[in-house]
């Protein structure tokens, strides 16, 4: 039977300084239950969105401590399952997202979830894209708030971030210090009015230390390829950095020269937009499996 | 049979000055014949880039009178047909691309086109996406150079611009003065190391002139869905900018506040990166079809 932990253990920070609430060997299949992103306050279109507890968004259900992970180590981290709760909420207002300046106060949104649908209003239904907004491990340094996103993954939210989906954080601190939160039933790329459709759900997860890894940022692999998910404070940093990273990952793999790497990523590769709403921005370049495989790349087994 | 045009009529900017070498009246088929966006003068692997003659670059086939066009319309242009040349090439170089950096001499790159494949190497065979990477017309003030994307179109980059897909241009020119150039047989978003797998061919489009339309920025329509292509100093500023005039073509056809609008752009569209290696950077904010159908929405017919 599969480890299991329930949403009532949350950070509000990703921090290496946090007693890990549970202690899994490597290899561990868990599942990790969450609360959405207000930590299930609003649960009803009469509740009052500006009355909310601030200081309780963006919960992430852990820390666990992974035996064994050190600094300088790899975590792969599988997403196995993603289920989701049958009543989301959006959330958008005044200075928050690219429309906030165009709008003068609060406004929320319940949004049920049937089927593979989310029922955004009585004309439109969004096709599910279940996917995980906040993941990562403790950072290197100062405890960072888990609506920022950073090389300790955090607020990524990126939509590759899913079912099926393999990450691959640097680990920081000691344990690595693994946390996640803030499903999303369905977003678009760049989250643009900063939220998603915010659900409580749960995740099957197997975490698993990789000794001979390393990595500066998190790495994202799915049945379509590899991306590297890059959070700078501008778009143009952002994905700029994620081609380097990039760059740098497959020119010992491939071993191409630069020049023949920069043609091929430039023909074959994607730079791509997590999110643009977020204190930093999240970019992600992404390089098809049909490319590693041709090149006979692998990643760290 | 369709009107033709051949490749020896170019332009290497965007100019409102021009003559045209063709008028056209709305609604017609025109076959379009362009070099590669070096003018075809790289065709083995022995060619020095270094030594082509780089005033020849980026040539326009065009540019287009379409008869009836007046500023202030909109220019409709369908892809009906593109055809490519069965050998590309690629380059990068010091201060070229993302990568650029890392280069101390140009470099080139033939690529065969086989079937459906782009023969990057011994190992890499990329699938191709025919696509257009200059299309526009002329721009409102200064001429601008076919290498600079803008309001009018120009070097998008843009790997949506397909056989199949429809633009709309705001037009700033008696005539329009369309013109379009610079293939590409596969090209990733980002267009990171500055080309795609450049290619000469053929584009046969239908232009039309259509009166009631407005717009600031260029307009794709693809099976799939809409997007607005903005081009800014900076990726950050593209971004935001598509997003907002998407919000202002959806707000009158949607009849949703700003709030929902956001949150609905938020769920179910997409912000997405053309390339970010022409003086301008370029974004585009995509929304499906079936968000479209959803609520009515119509385009300018
Ligand atoms: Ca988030
Ligand atoms: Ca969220
Ligand atoms: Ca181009
Ligand atoms: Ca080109
Ligand atoms: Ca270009």
């Amino acid at each position: 039977m599969a480890e299991t932990l329930a949403c009532n253990d949350v950070i509000y920070a990703f921090d290496k300084a946090h007693e890990p609430v549970k202690r899994v060997a490597s290899g561990t299949t868990i599942e990790i239950e969450t609360y959405d992103c207000f930590e299930n306050q609003v649960q009803s279109a009469e509740t009052k969105i500006g009355g909310i507890d601030w200081d309780r968004i963006n919960p992430a259900t852990g820390p666990i401590y992974v035996e064994g992970a050190q600094p300088g180590d790899v975590l792969k981290v599988r997403i196995e399952k993603l289920e989701i709760g049958n009543q989301g909420v959006m959330a958008t207002g005044p200075d928050l997202g690219v429309l906030g300046h165009r709008q003068e106060e609060m406004a929320s949104k319940i949004i049920p979830v049937e089927g593979d649908y989310a029922i955004f209003d009585d004309k439109l239904k969004i096709p599910l894209n279940k996917m995980i907004g906040v993941i990562g491990v403790a950072p290197e340094g100062e405890p960072v708030p888990c609506g920022t996103p950073g090389a300790h993954g955090g607020n990524m939210d990126t939509t590759l971030i899913t079912e099926g989906a393999t990450l691959y954080f640097p680990v920081f601190a000691e344990g690595a210090l693994f946390a996640l939160g803030d499903f999303h039933a369905a977003m678009g790329d760049g989250e643009i009015g900063v939220s998603g459709i915010e659900v409580p759900g749960k995740a099957t997860v197997t975490l698993e230390v990789v000794k001979e890894g390393a990595l500066r940022h998190p790495l994202l692999e799915n049945e379509d390829g590899i991306a590297f998910l890059v959070s700078k404070p501008t778009l143009d940093e952002a994905a700029k950095a994620a081609v380097e990273e990039m760059a740098d990952f497959l020119l010992p793999r491939t071993h191409l020269n630069v020049a023949d790497l920069a043609m091929m990523m430039s023909a074959a590769g994607h730079s791509q937009i997590s999110q643009i709403v977020d204190p930093l921005m999240t970019a992600r370049f992404f390089v098809p499996k049909y490319v590693l495989e041709a090149y006979g790349v692998t990643l760290f087994e």
